[in-house]
């Protein structure tokens, strides 16, 4: 697996979106054709063989992942997103942020019972916006297949909090 | 060109964001295997003989269908989104709404001069959005090849605020 390539097109933006964060910057990788190619390549990979019905994207980076994915695995997209935004009859799912909290959605007719899911982002990072999209798949009765993140920081251990054995990363930083 | 699937697969939500507009709901489409790779298959038709090296998604819908688009173009991706998000530095452009203003930023090294563009959103209505993005590019020195949507509200007559010729919608409303 060829993730040395994808890491070196991450670009780090230190202080970003605040003093001490240093912010991983997807949009280099994004611009290089062949590096994303690779990406969306070894997601297909991984999961091809693994009868996903729908794949679940995780407003907004993740949208960029899940609809190639989706395509690949021939399964239907849908959105998860920020309240408000989805028209139709949504649940919501509130979780909790260093100060405070948010909440994310989805149209309760995305999934049906049963159906095979993949959830996706770009980040694993506290896990908050990962479980609680998890928690929103369970509600409507979607069986979940697995996780997939480009990145995950390990030691924000969000792993633990999604507390699912199926979380694939491509890359751990 | 199988049009009529495409449009049947798009829910109308009757005042929606705020009474009196009629919301074209993509989601029912996306969550249709079948019909996003309809969609995808016949913007890559048209686009695919004309040399594009990067192809320019505005946030965050527009992400859905540019991603898969730059995958299956060979060409690189690149992020248009609200003020505040791209982490590295940026260009804005503002344009008007009904009330007040909005604006659109990319990243300054997300164009190389010459380089053939593709812009690409989910709707053309008012055109601001589209029209910004187009200038965005236009300061970047960026080669604009076309512009792609999903869908067109005609009777906003976004096509001529955008004022390029090389708009392709693949559903008229």
């Amino acid at each position: 697996m060829n993730t040395d390539k994808i890491e070196n097109n991450i670009r780090n933006i230190p202080d970003f979106p605040k003093k001490g964060i240093q912010f991983k910057d997807i949009t280099t990788l994004l611009q290089n054709a062949e590096v994303f190619q690779e990406v969306i390549d070894q997601f297909t990979q991984y999961f091809e063989d693994k009868n996903i019905h729908k794949v679940v994207g995780i407003e907004s980076r993740g949208f960029i992942f899940a609809a190639p994915l989706a395509l690949r695995l021939n399964a239907g997209l849908v959105l998860v997103r920020k309240p408000g935004k989805l028209p139709s009859q949504t649940l919501n799912e509130e979780y909790a942020l260093e100060y405070g909290s948010d909440a994310v959605e989805i149209h309760t007719d995305a999934i049906n019972p049963g159906e095979n899911i993949l959830i996706i982002d770009d980040l694993l990072a506290t896990g908050g916006t990962a479980k609680a999209t998890g928690a929103l798949v369970n509600k409507l009765k979607g069986n979940i297949i697995g996780y997939a993140f480009l990145m995950e920081l390990m030691e924000l251990k969000g792993r633990n909090v999604v507390n699912d054995p199926s979380i694939f990363s491509l890359i751990t930083l």
